[in-house]
């Protein structure tokens, strides 16, 4: 068997790639270890940038986004007795973010490659890379073989493609944060229109949604936590007092559908590639949720690539392809940052002192003050271009 | 001996204070424990934010600064082979800094006071201070005592007033930064138009001046660094290597006449007051020198104290003297974290990994490259209103 781009993940880059590529021409296949059933129900991240929406509009992917994504102007940061809006309109016109579900984007990006006639391969076994400085293939399942120009591990953080990298070819950066976050998923309405981020003495918790009848919720809570650990009743108690501190703020609460704990990690590998595979998203770096970046870069680290394979099946020239972890670094490094600014920002420490924690008081009034700071957060939030 | 206002040491700020209210009508006595050749001589801060320029001149001891004094409009950021200009004028119009240094105000104000038949008493022994909480005193020298209403003071971290506070009264929260600062004056042209603050592996160095003949200079060193192990060749060569970084620039070296080393700390007590005693400047709060905030936190602290006495003085009312502390401790606060904020910009931490040097490197090409980050910056440096 033979393809020209072999796509190892139906993850949101690998299905973007695959469809970005079809509509250039190009074919591809996609490998994926799990079933159709879960990777549509992987419940990730939520929030899209102005770039990523765009990018899905112009593919042809965005319908659904447009009718059932919630468009939000803002958001909030919540500490001490103190709510302020950080107002994208006012700070960043003409950019936003909206609120919809990375296994919707992964639905819809699965229903247009199958209408399109695209090869994606569920729940397939034993997926290996070889031969990558040229002529690579694939190999997986019963023997089976794939052979291609050049492979997109597409695969995430825990998958085979960054690991068949030979040893000593990429460094690696890697900040591990002293804590998790415990998100839930809850059948009830949200209690506030836009994000709520809060910093409590108790630690950080952030309200979010879904749906109109869908919201989700994180708490920060020790790395290693057992969900078990937290029947609901616990959970809500958590939310409320991290949460309603200000005056006319009530929780509205309900089923709780799923709970799960994330582990804290800012991770980055350089370069993002090796001979002819091309890493994206998560196979390459990992930030904390708290900036809501991870599938933001790794839609942008697809953009980068279509164009660089594009110019290369079309001319021949590999200059794209080789500059493609110079293109993509640039903007994984602001993501990193602000991912970790966000983080410090909004989170308890254990080793803070009270010198730390008053700093940390003074950074927030200061972002809730000045236009200037708060256009900062809302430029890196929304997405730089 | 009686005075309304007994004001503990002669530095800029308990001479600006006695200054401003001699204005008002509102007697003091200074006293302090060294010559006035000591404190006219003694090298420190060197940039006044545009309120403490503003300050100044409408007391009427700005003449000498309006003519010597050298406007900027703006600082230059200089990491890896990048220097880029942060521009005062473009990103918070109509304000600027001013380079005038430390000792020039000094001795502007012992100036003003003699002319005005001020008493400021120097080499003063054996300071104390009594019964705080109410009818207070002084007692120095050869038993001579001053009785006054209040009490301020202005005598920096090491003075008699903070610890003279009963134990328990007052919270301390204290930043040791685990590096000191080396700094020297030499008699050689500036070799840039502006400060010149630059990060570099080997550590942070600053390129500034006190006049168009004399240049100053900092280098990042480690704590307890003994001026005497840097003899002024491995000075020039350390400045150079840290500093001549882009092409273009060359650092003219000339002779070195003074030499000191810095420890670098953040330090707050709450409250700044006790009973009738005000803490103003050093006394009260120390930041690490990296923003240039100590002297113009000193100064915003005399402002808010003058109107305080002027109150109390002239309706008898102490609310203002009572809300004294509340009233400076946001703007503490945020000098804390603007200092804390530019000295992990810039300098080099042992205890930082490969990840979190290019953090620092792309928090720099951030700064450097959004106006929304420039201009927080810039409105911090000049300080906020």
């Amino acid at each position: 068997m033979r393809t020209q781009v072999g796509i190892i993940g139906a993850g949101p880059a690998g299905l973007l790639l695959s469809h970005l590529l079809h509509q250039r021409g190009i074919s591809s296949v996609v490998l994926e270890k799990h079933s159709r059933e879960h990777v549509e129900r992987r419940v990730r991240a939520g929030v899209l940038e102005q770039g990523t929406v765009d990018t899905l509009v112009r593919a042809g992917v965005g319908d659904r986004l447009l009718r059932e994504g919630l468009p939000h102007q803002g958001i909030e940061l919540r500490y001490g007795a103190e709510s302020h809006r950080i107002a994208f309109d006012k700070l960043v016109p003409g950019r936003s973010i909206t609120v919809y579900g990375q296994q919707e984007v992964v639905k819809d990006l699965i229903a247009a490659r199958i209408e399109a006639g695209g090869d994606i391969r569920f729940e397939v076994d034993d997926v290996a890379l070889h031969s990558l400085r040229e002529r690579p293939y694939l190999t997986f399942g019963d023997g089976e073989r794939l052979d291609c120009d050049v492979i997109a591990g597409c695969d995430g953080f825990h998958g085979v493609s960054r690991p068949s990298v030979p040893d000593g070819v990429l460094t690696v950066y890697e900040r591990a944060y002293p804590f998790a976050w415990l998100g839930v998923l809850a059948r009830v309405a949200p209690s506030a229109d836009e994000l709520v981020y809060a910093r409590s003495e108790r630690g950080f918790a952030l309200h979010s949604m879904r749906s109109p009848e869908i919201s989700r919720f994180y708490l920060q809570v020790p790395p290693g936590t057992d969900p078990g650990d937290w029947p609901d009743e616990r959970i809500w108690a958590e939310l409320k007092t991290r949460l309603e501190t200000v005056p006319g703020f009530t929780l509205a609460t309900g089923e709780i559908f799923e709970k799960s704990v994330t582990p804290m990690r800012g991770f980055v590998t350089e370069p993002m590639q090796y001979g002819r595979l091309y890493l994206a998203g998560d196979a390459a770096h990992i930030v904390p949720p708290t900036g809501a970046k991870g599938l933001n870069l790794a839609v942008a680290d697809v953009r980068v690539l279509t164009e660089a394979l594009d110019s290369f099946f079309a001319t021949g020239s590999a200059d794209l392809l080789d500059g493609y972890s110079r293109a993509c670094l640039k903007r994984v490094w602001r993501a990193q940052h602000f991912s970790w600014w966000m983080t410090t920002l909004l989170h308890t420490f254990d080793t803070d002192d009270d010198y730390g924690r008053r700093l940390q008081v003074s950074h927030l009034d200061h972002v809730t003050s000045s236009e200037a700071a708060a256009t900062t957060l809302a430029e890196n939030y929304v997405g730089l271009p």
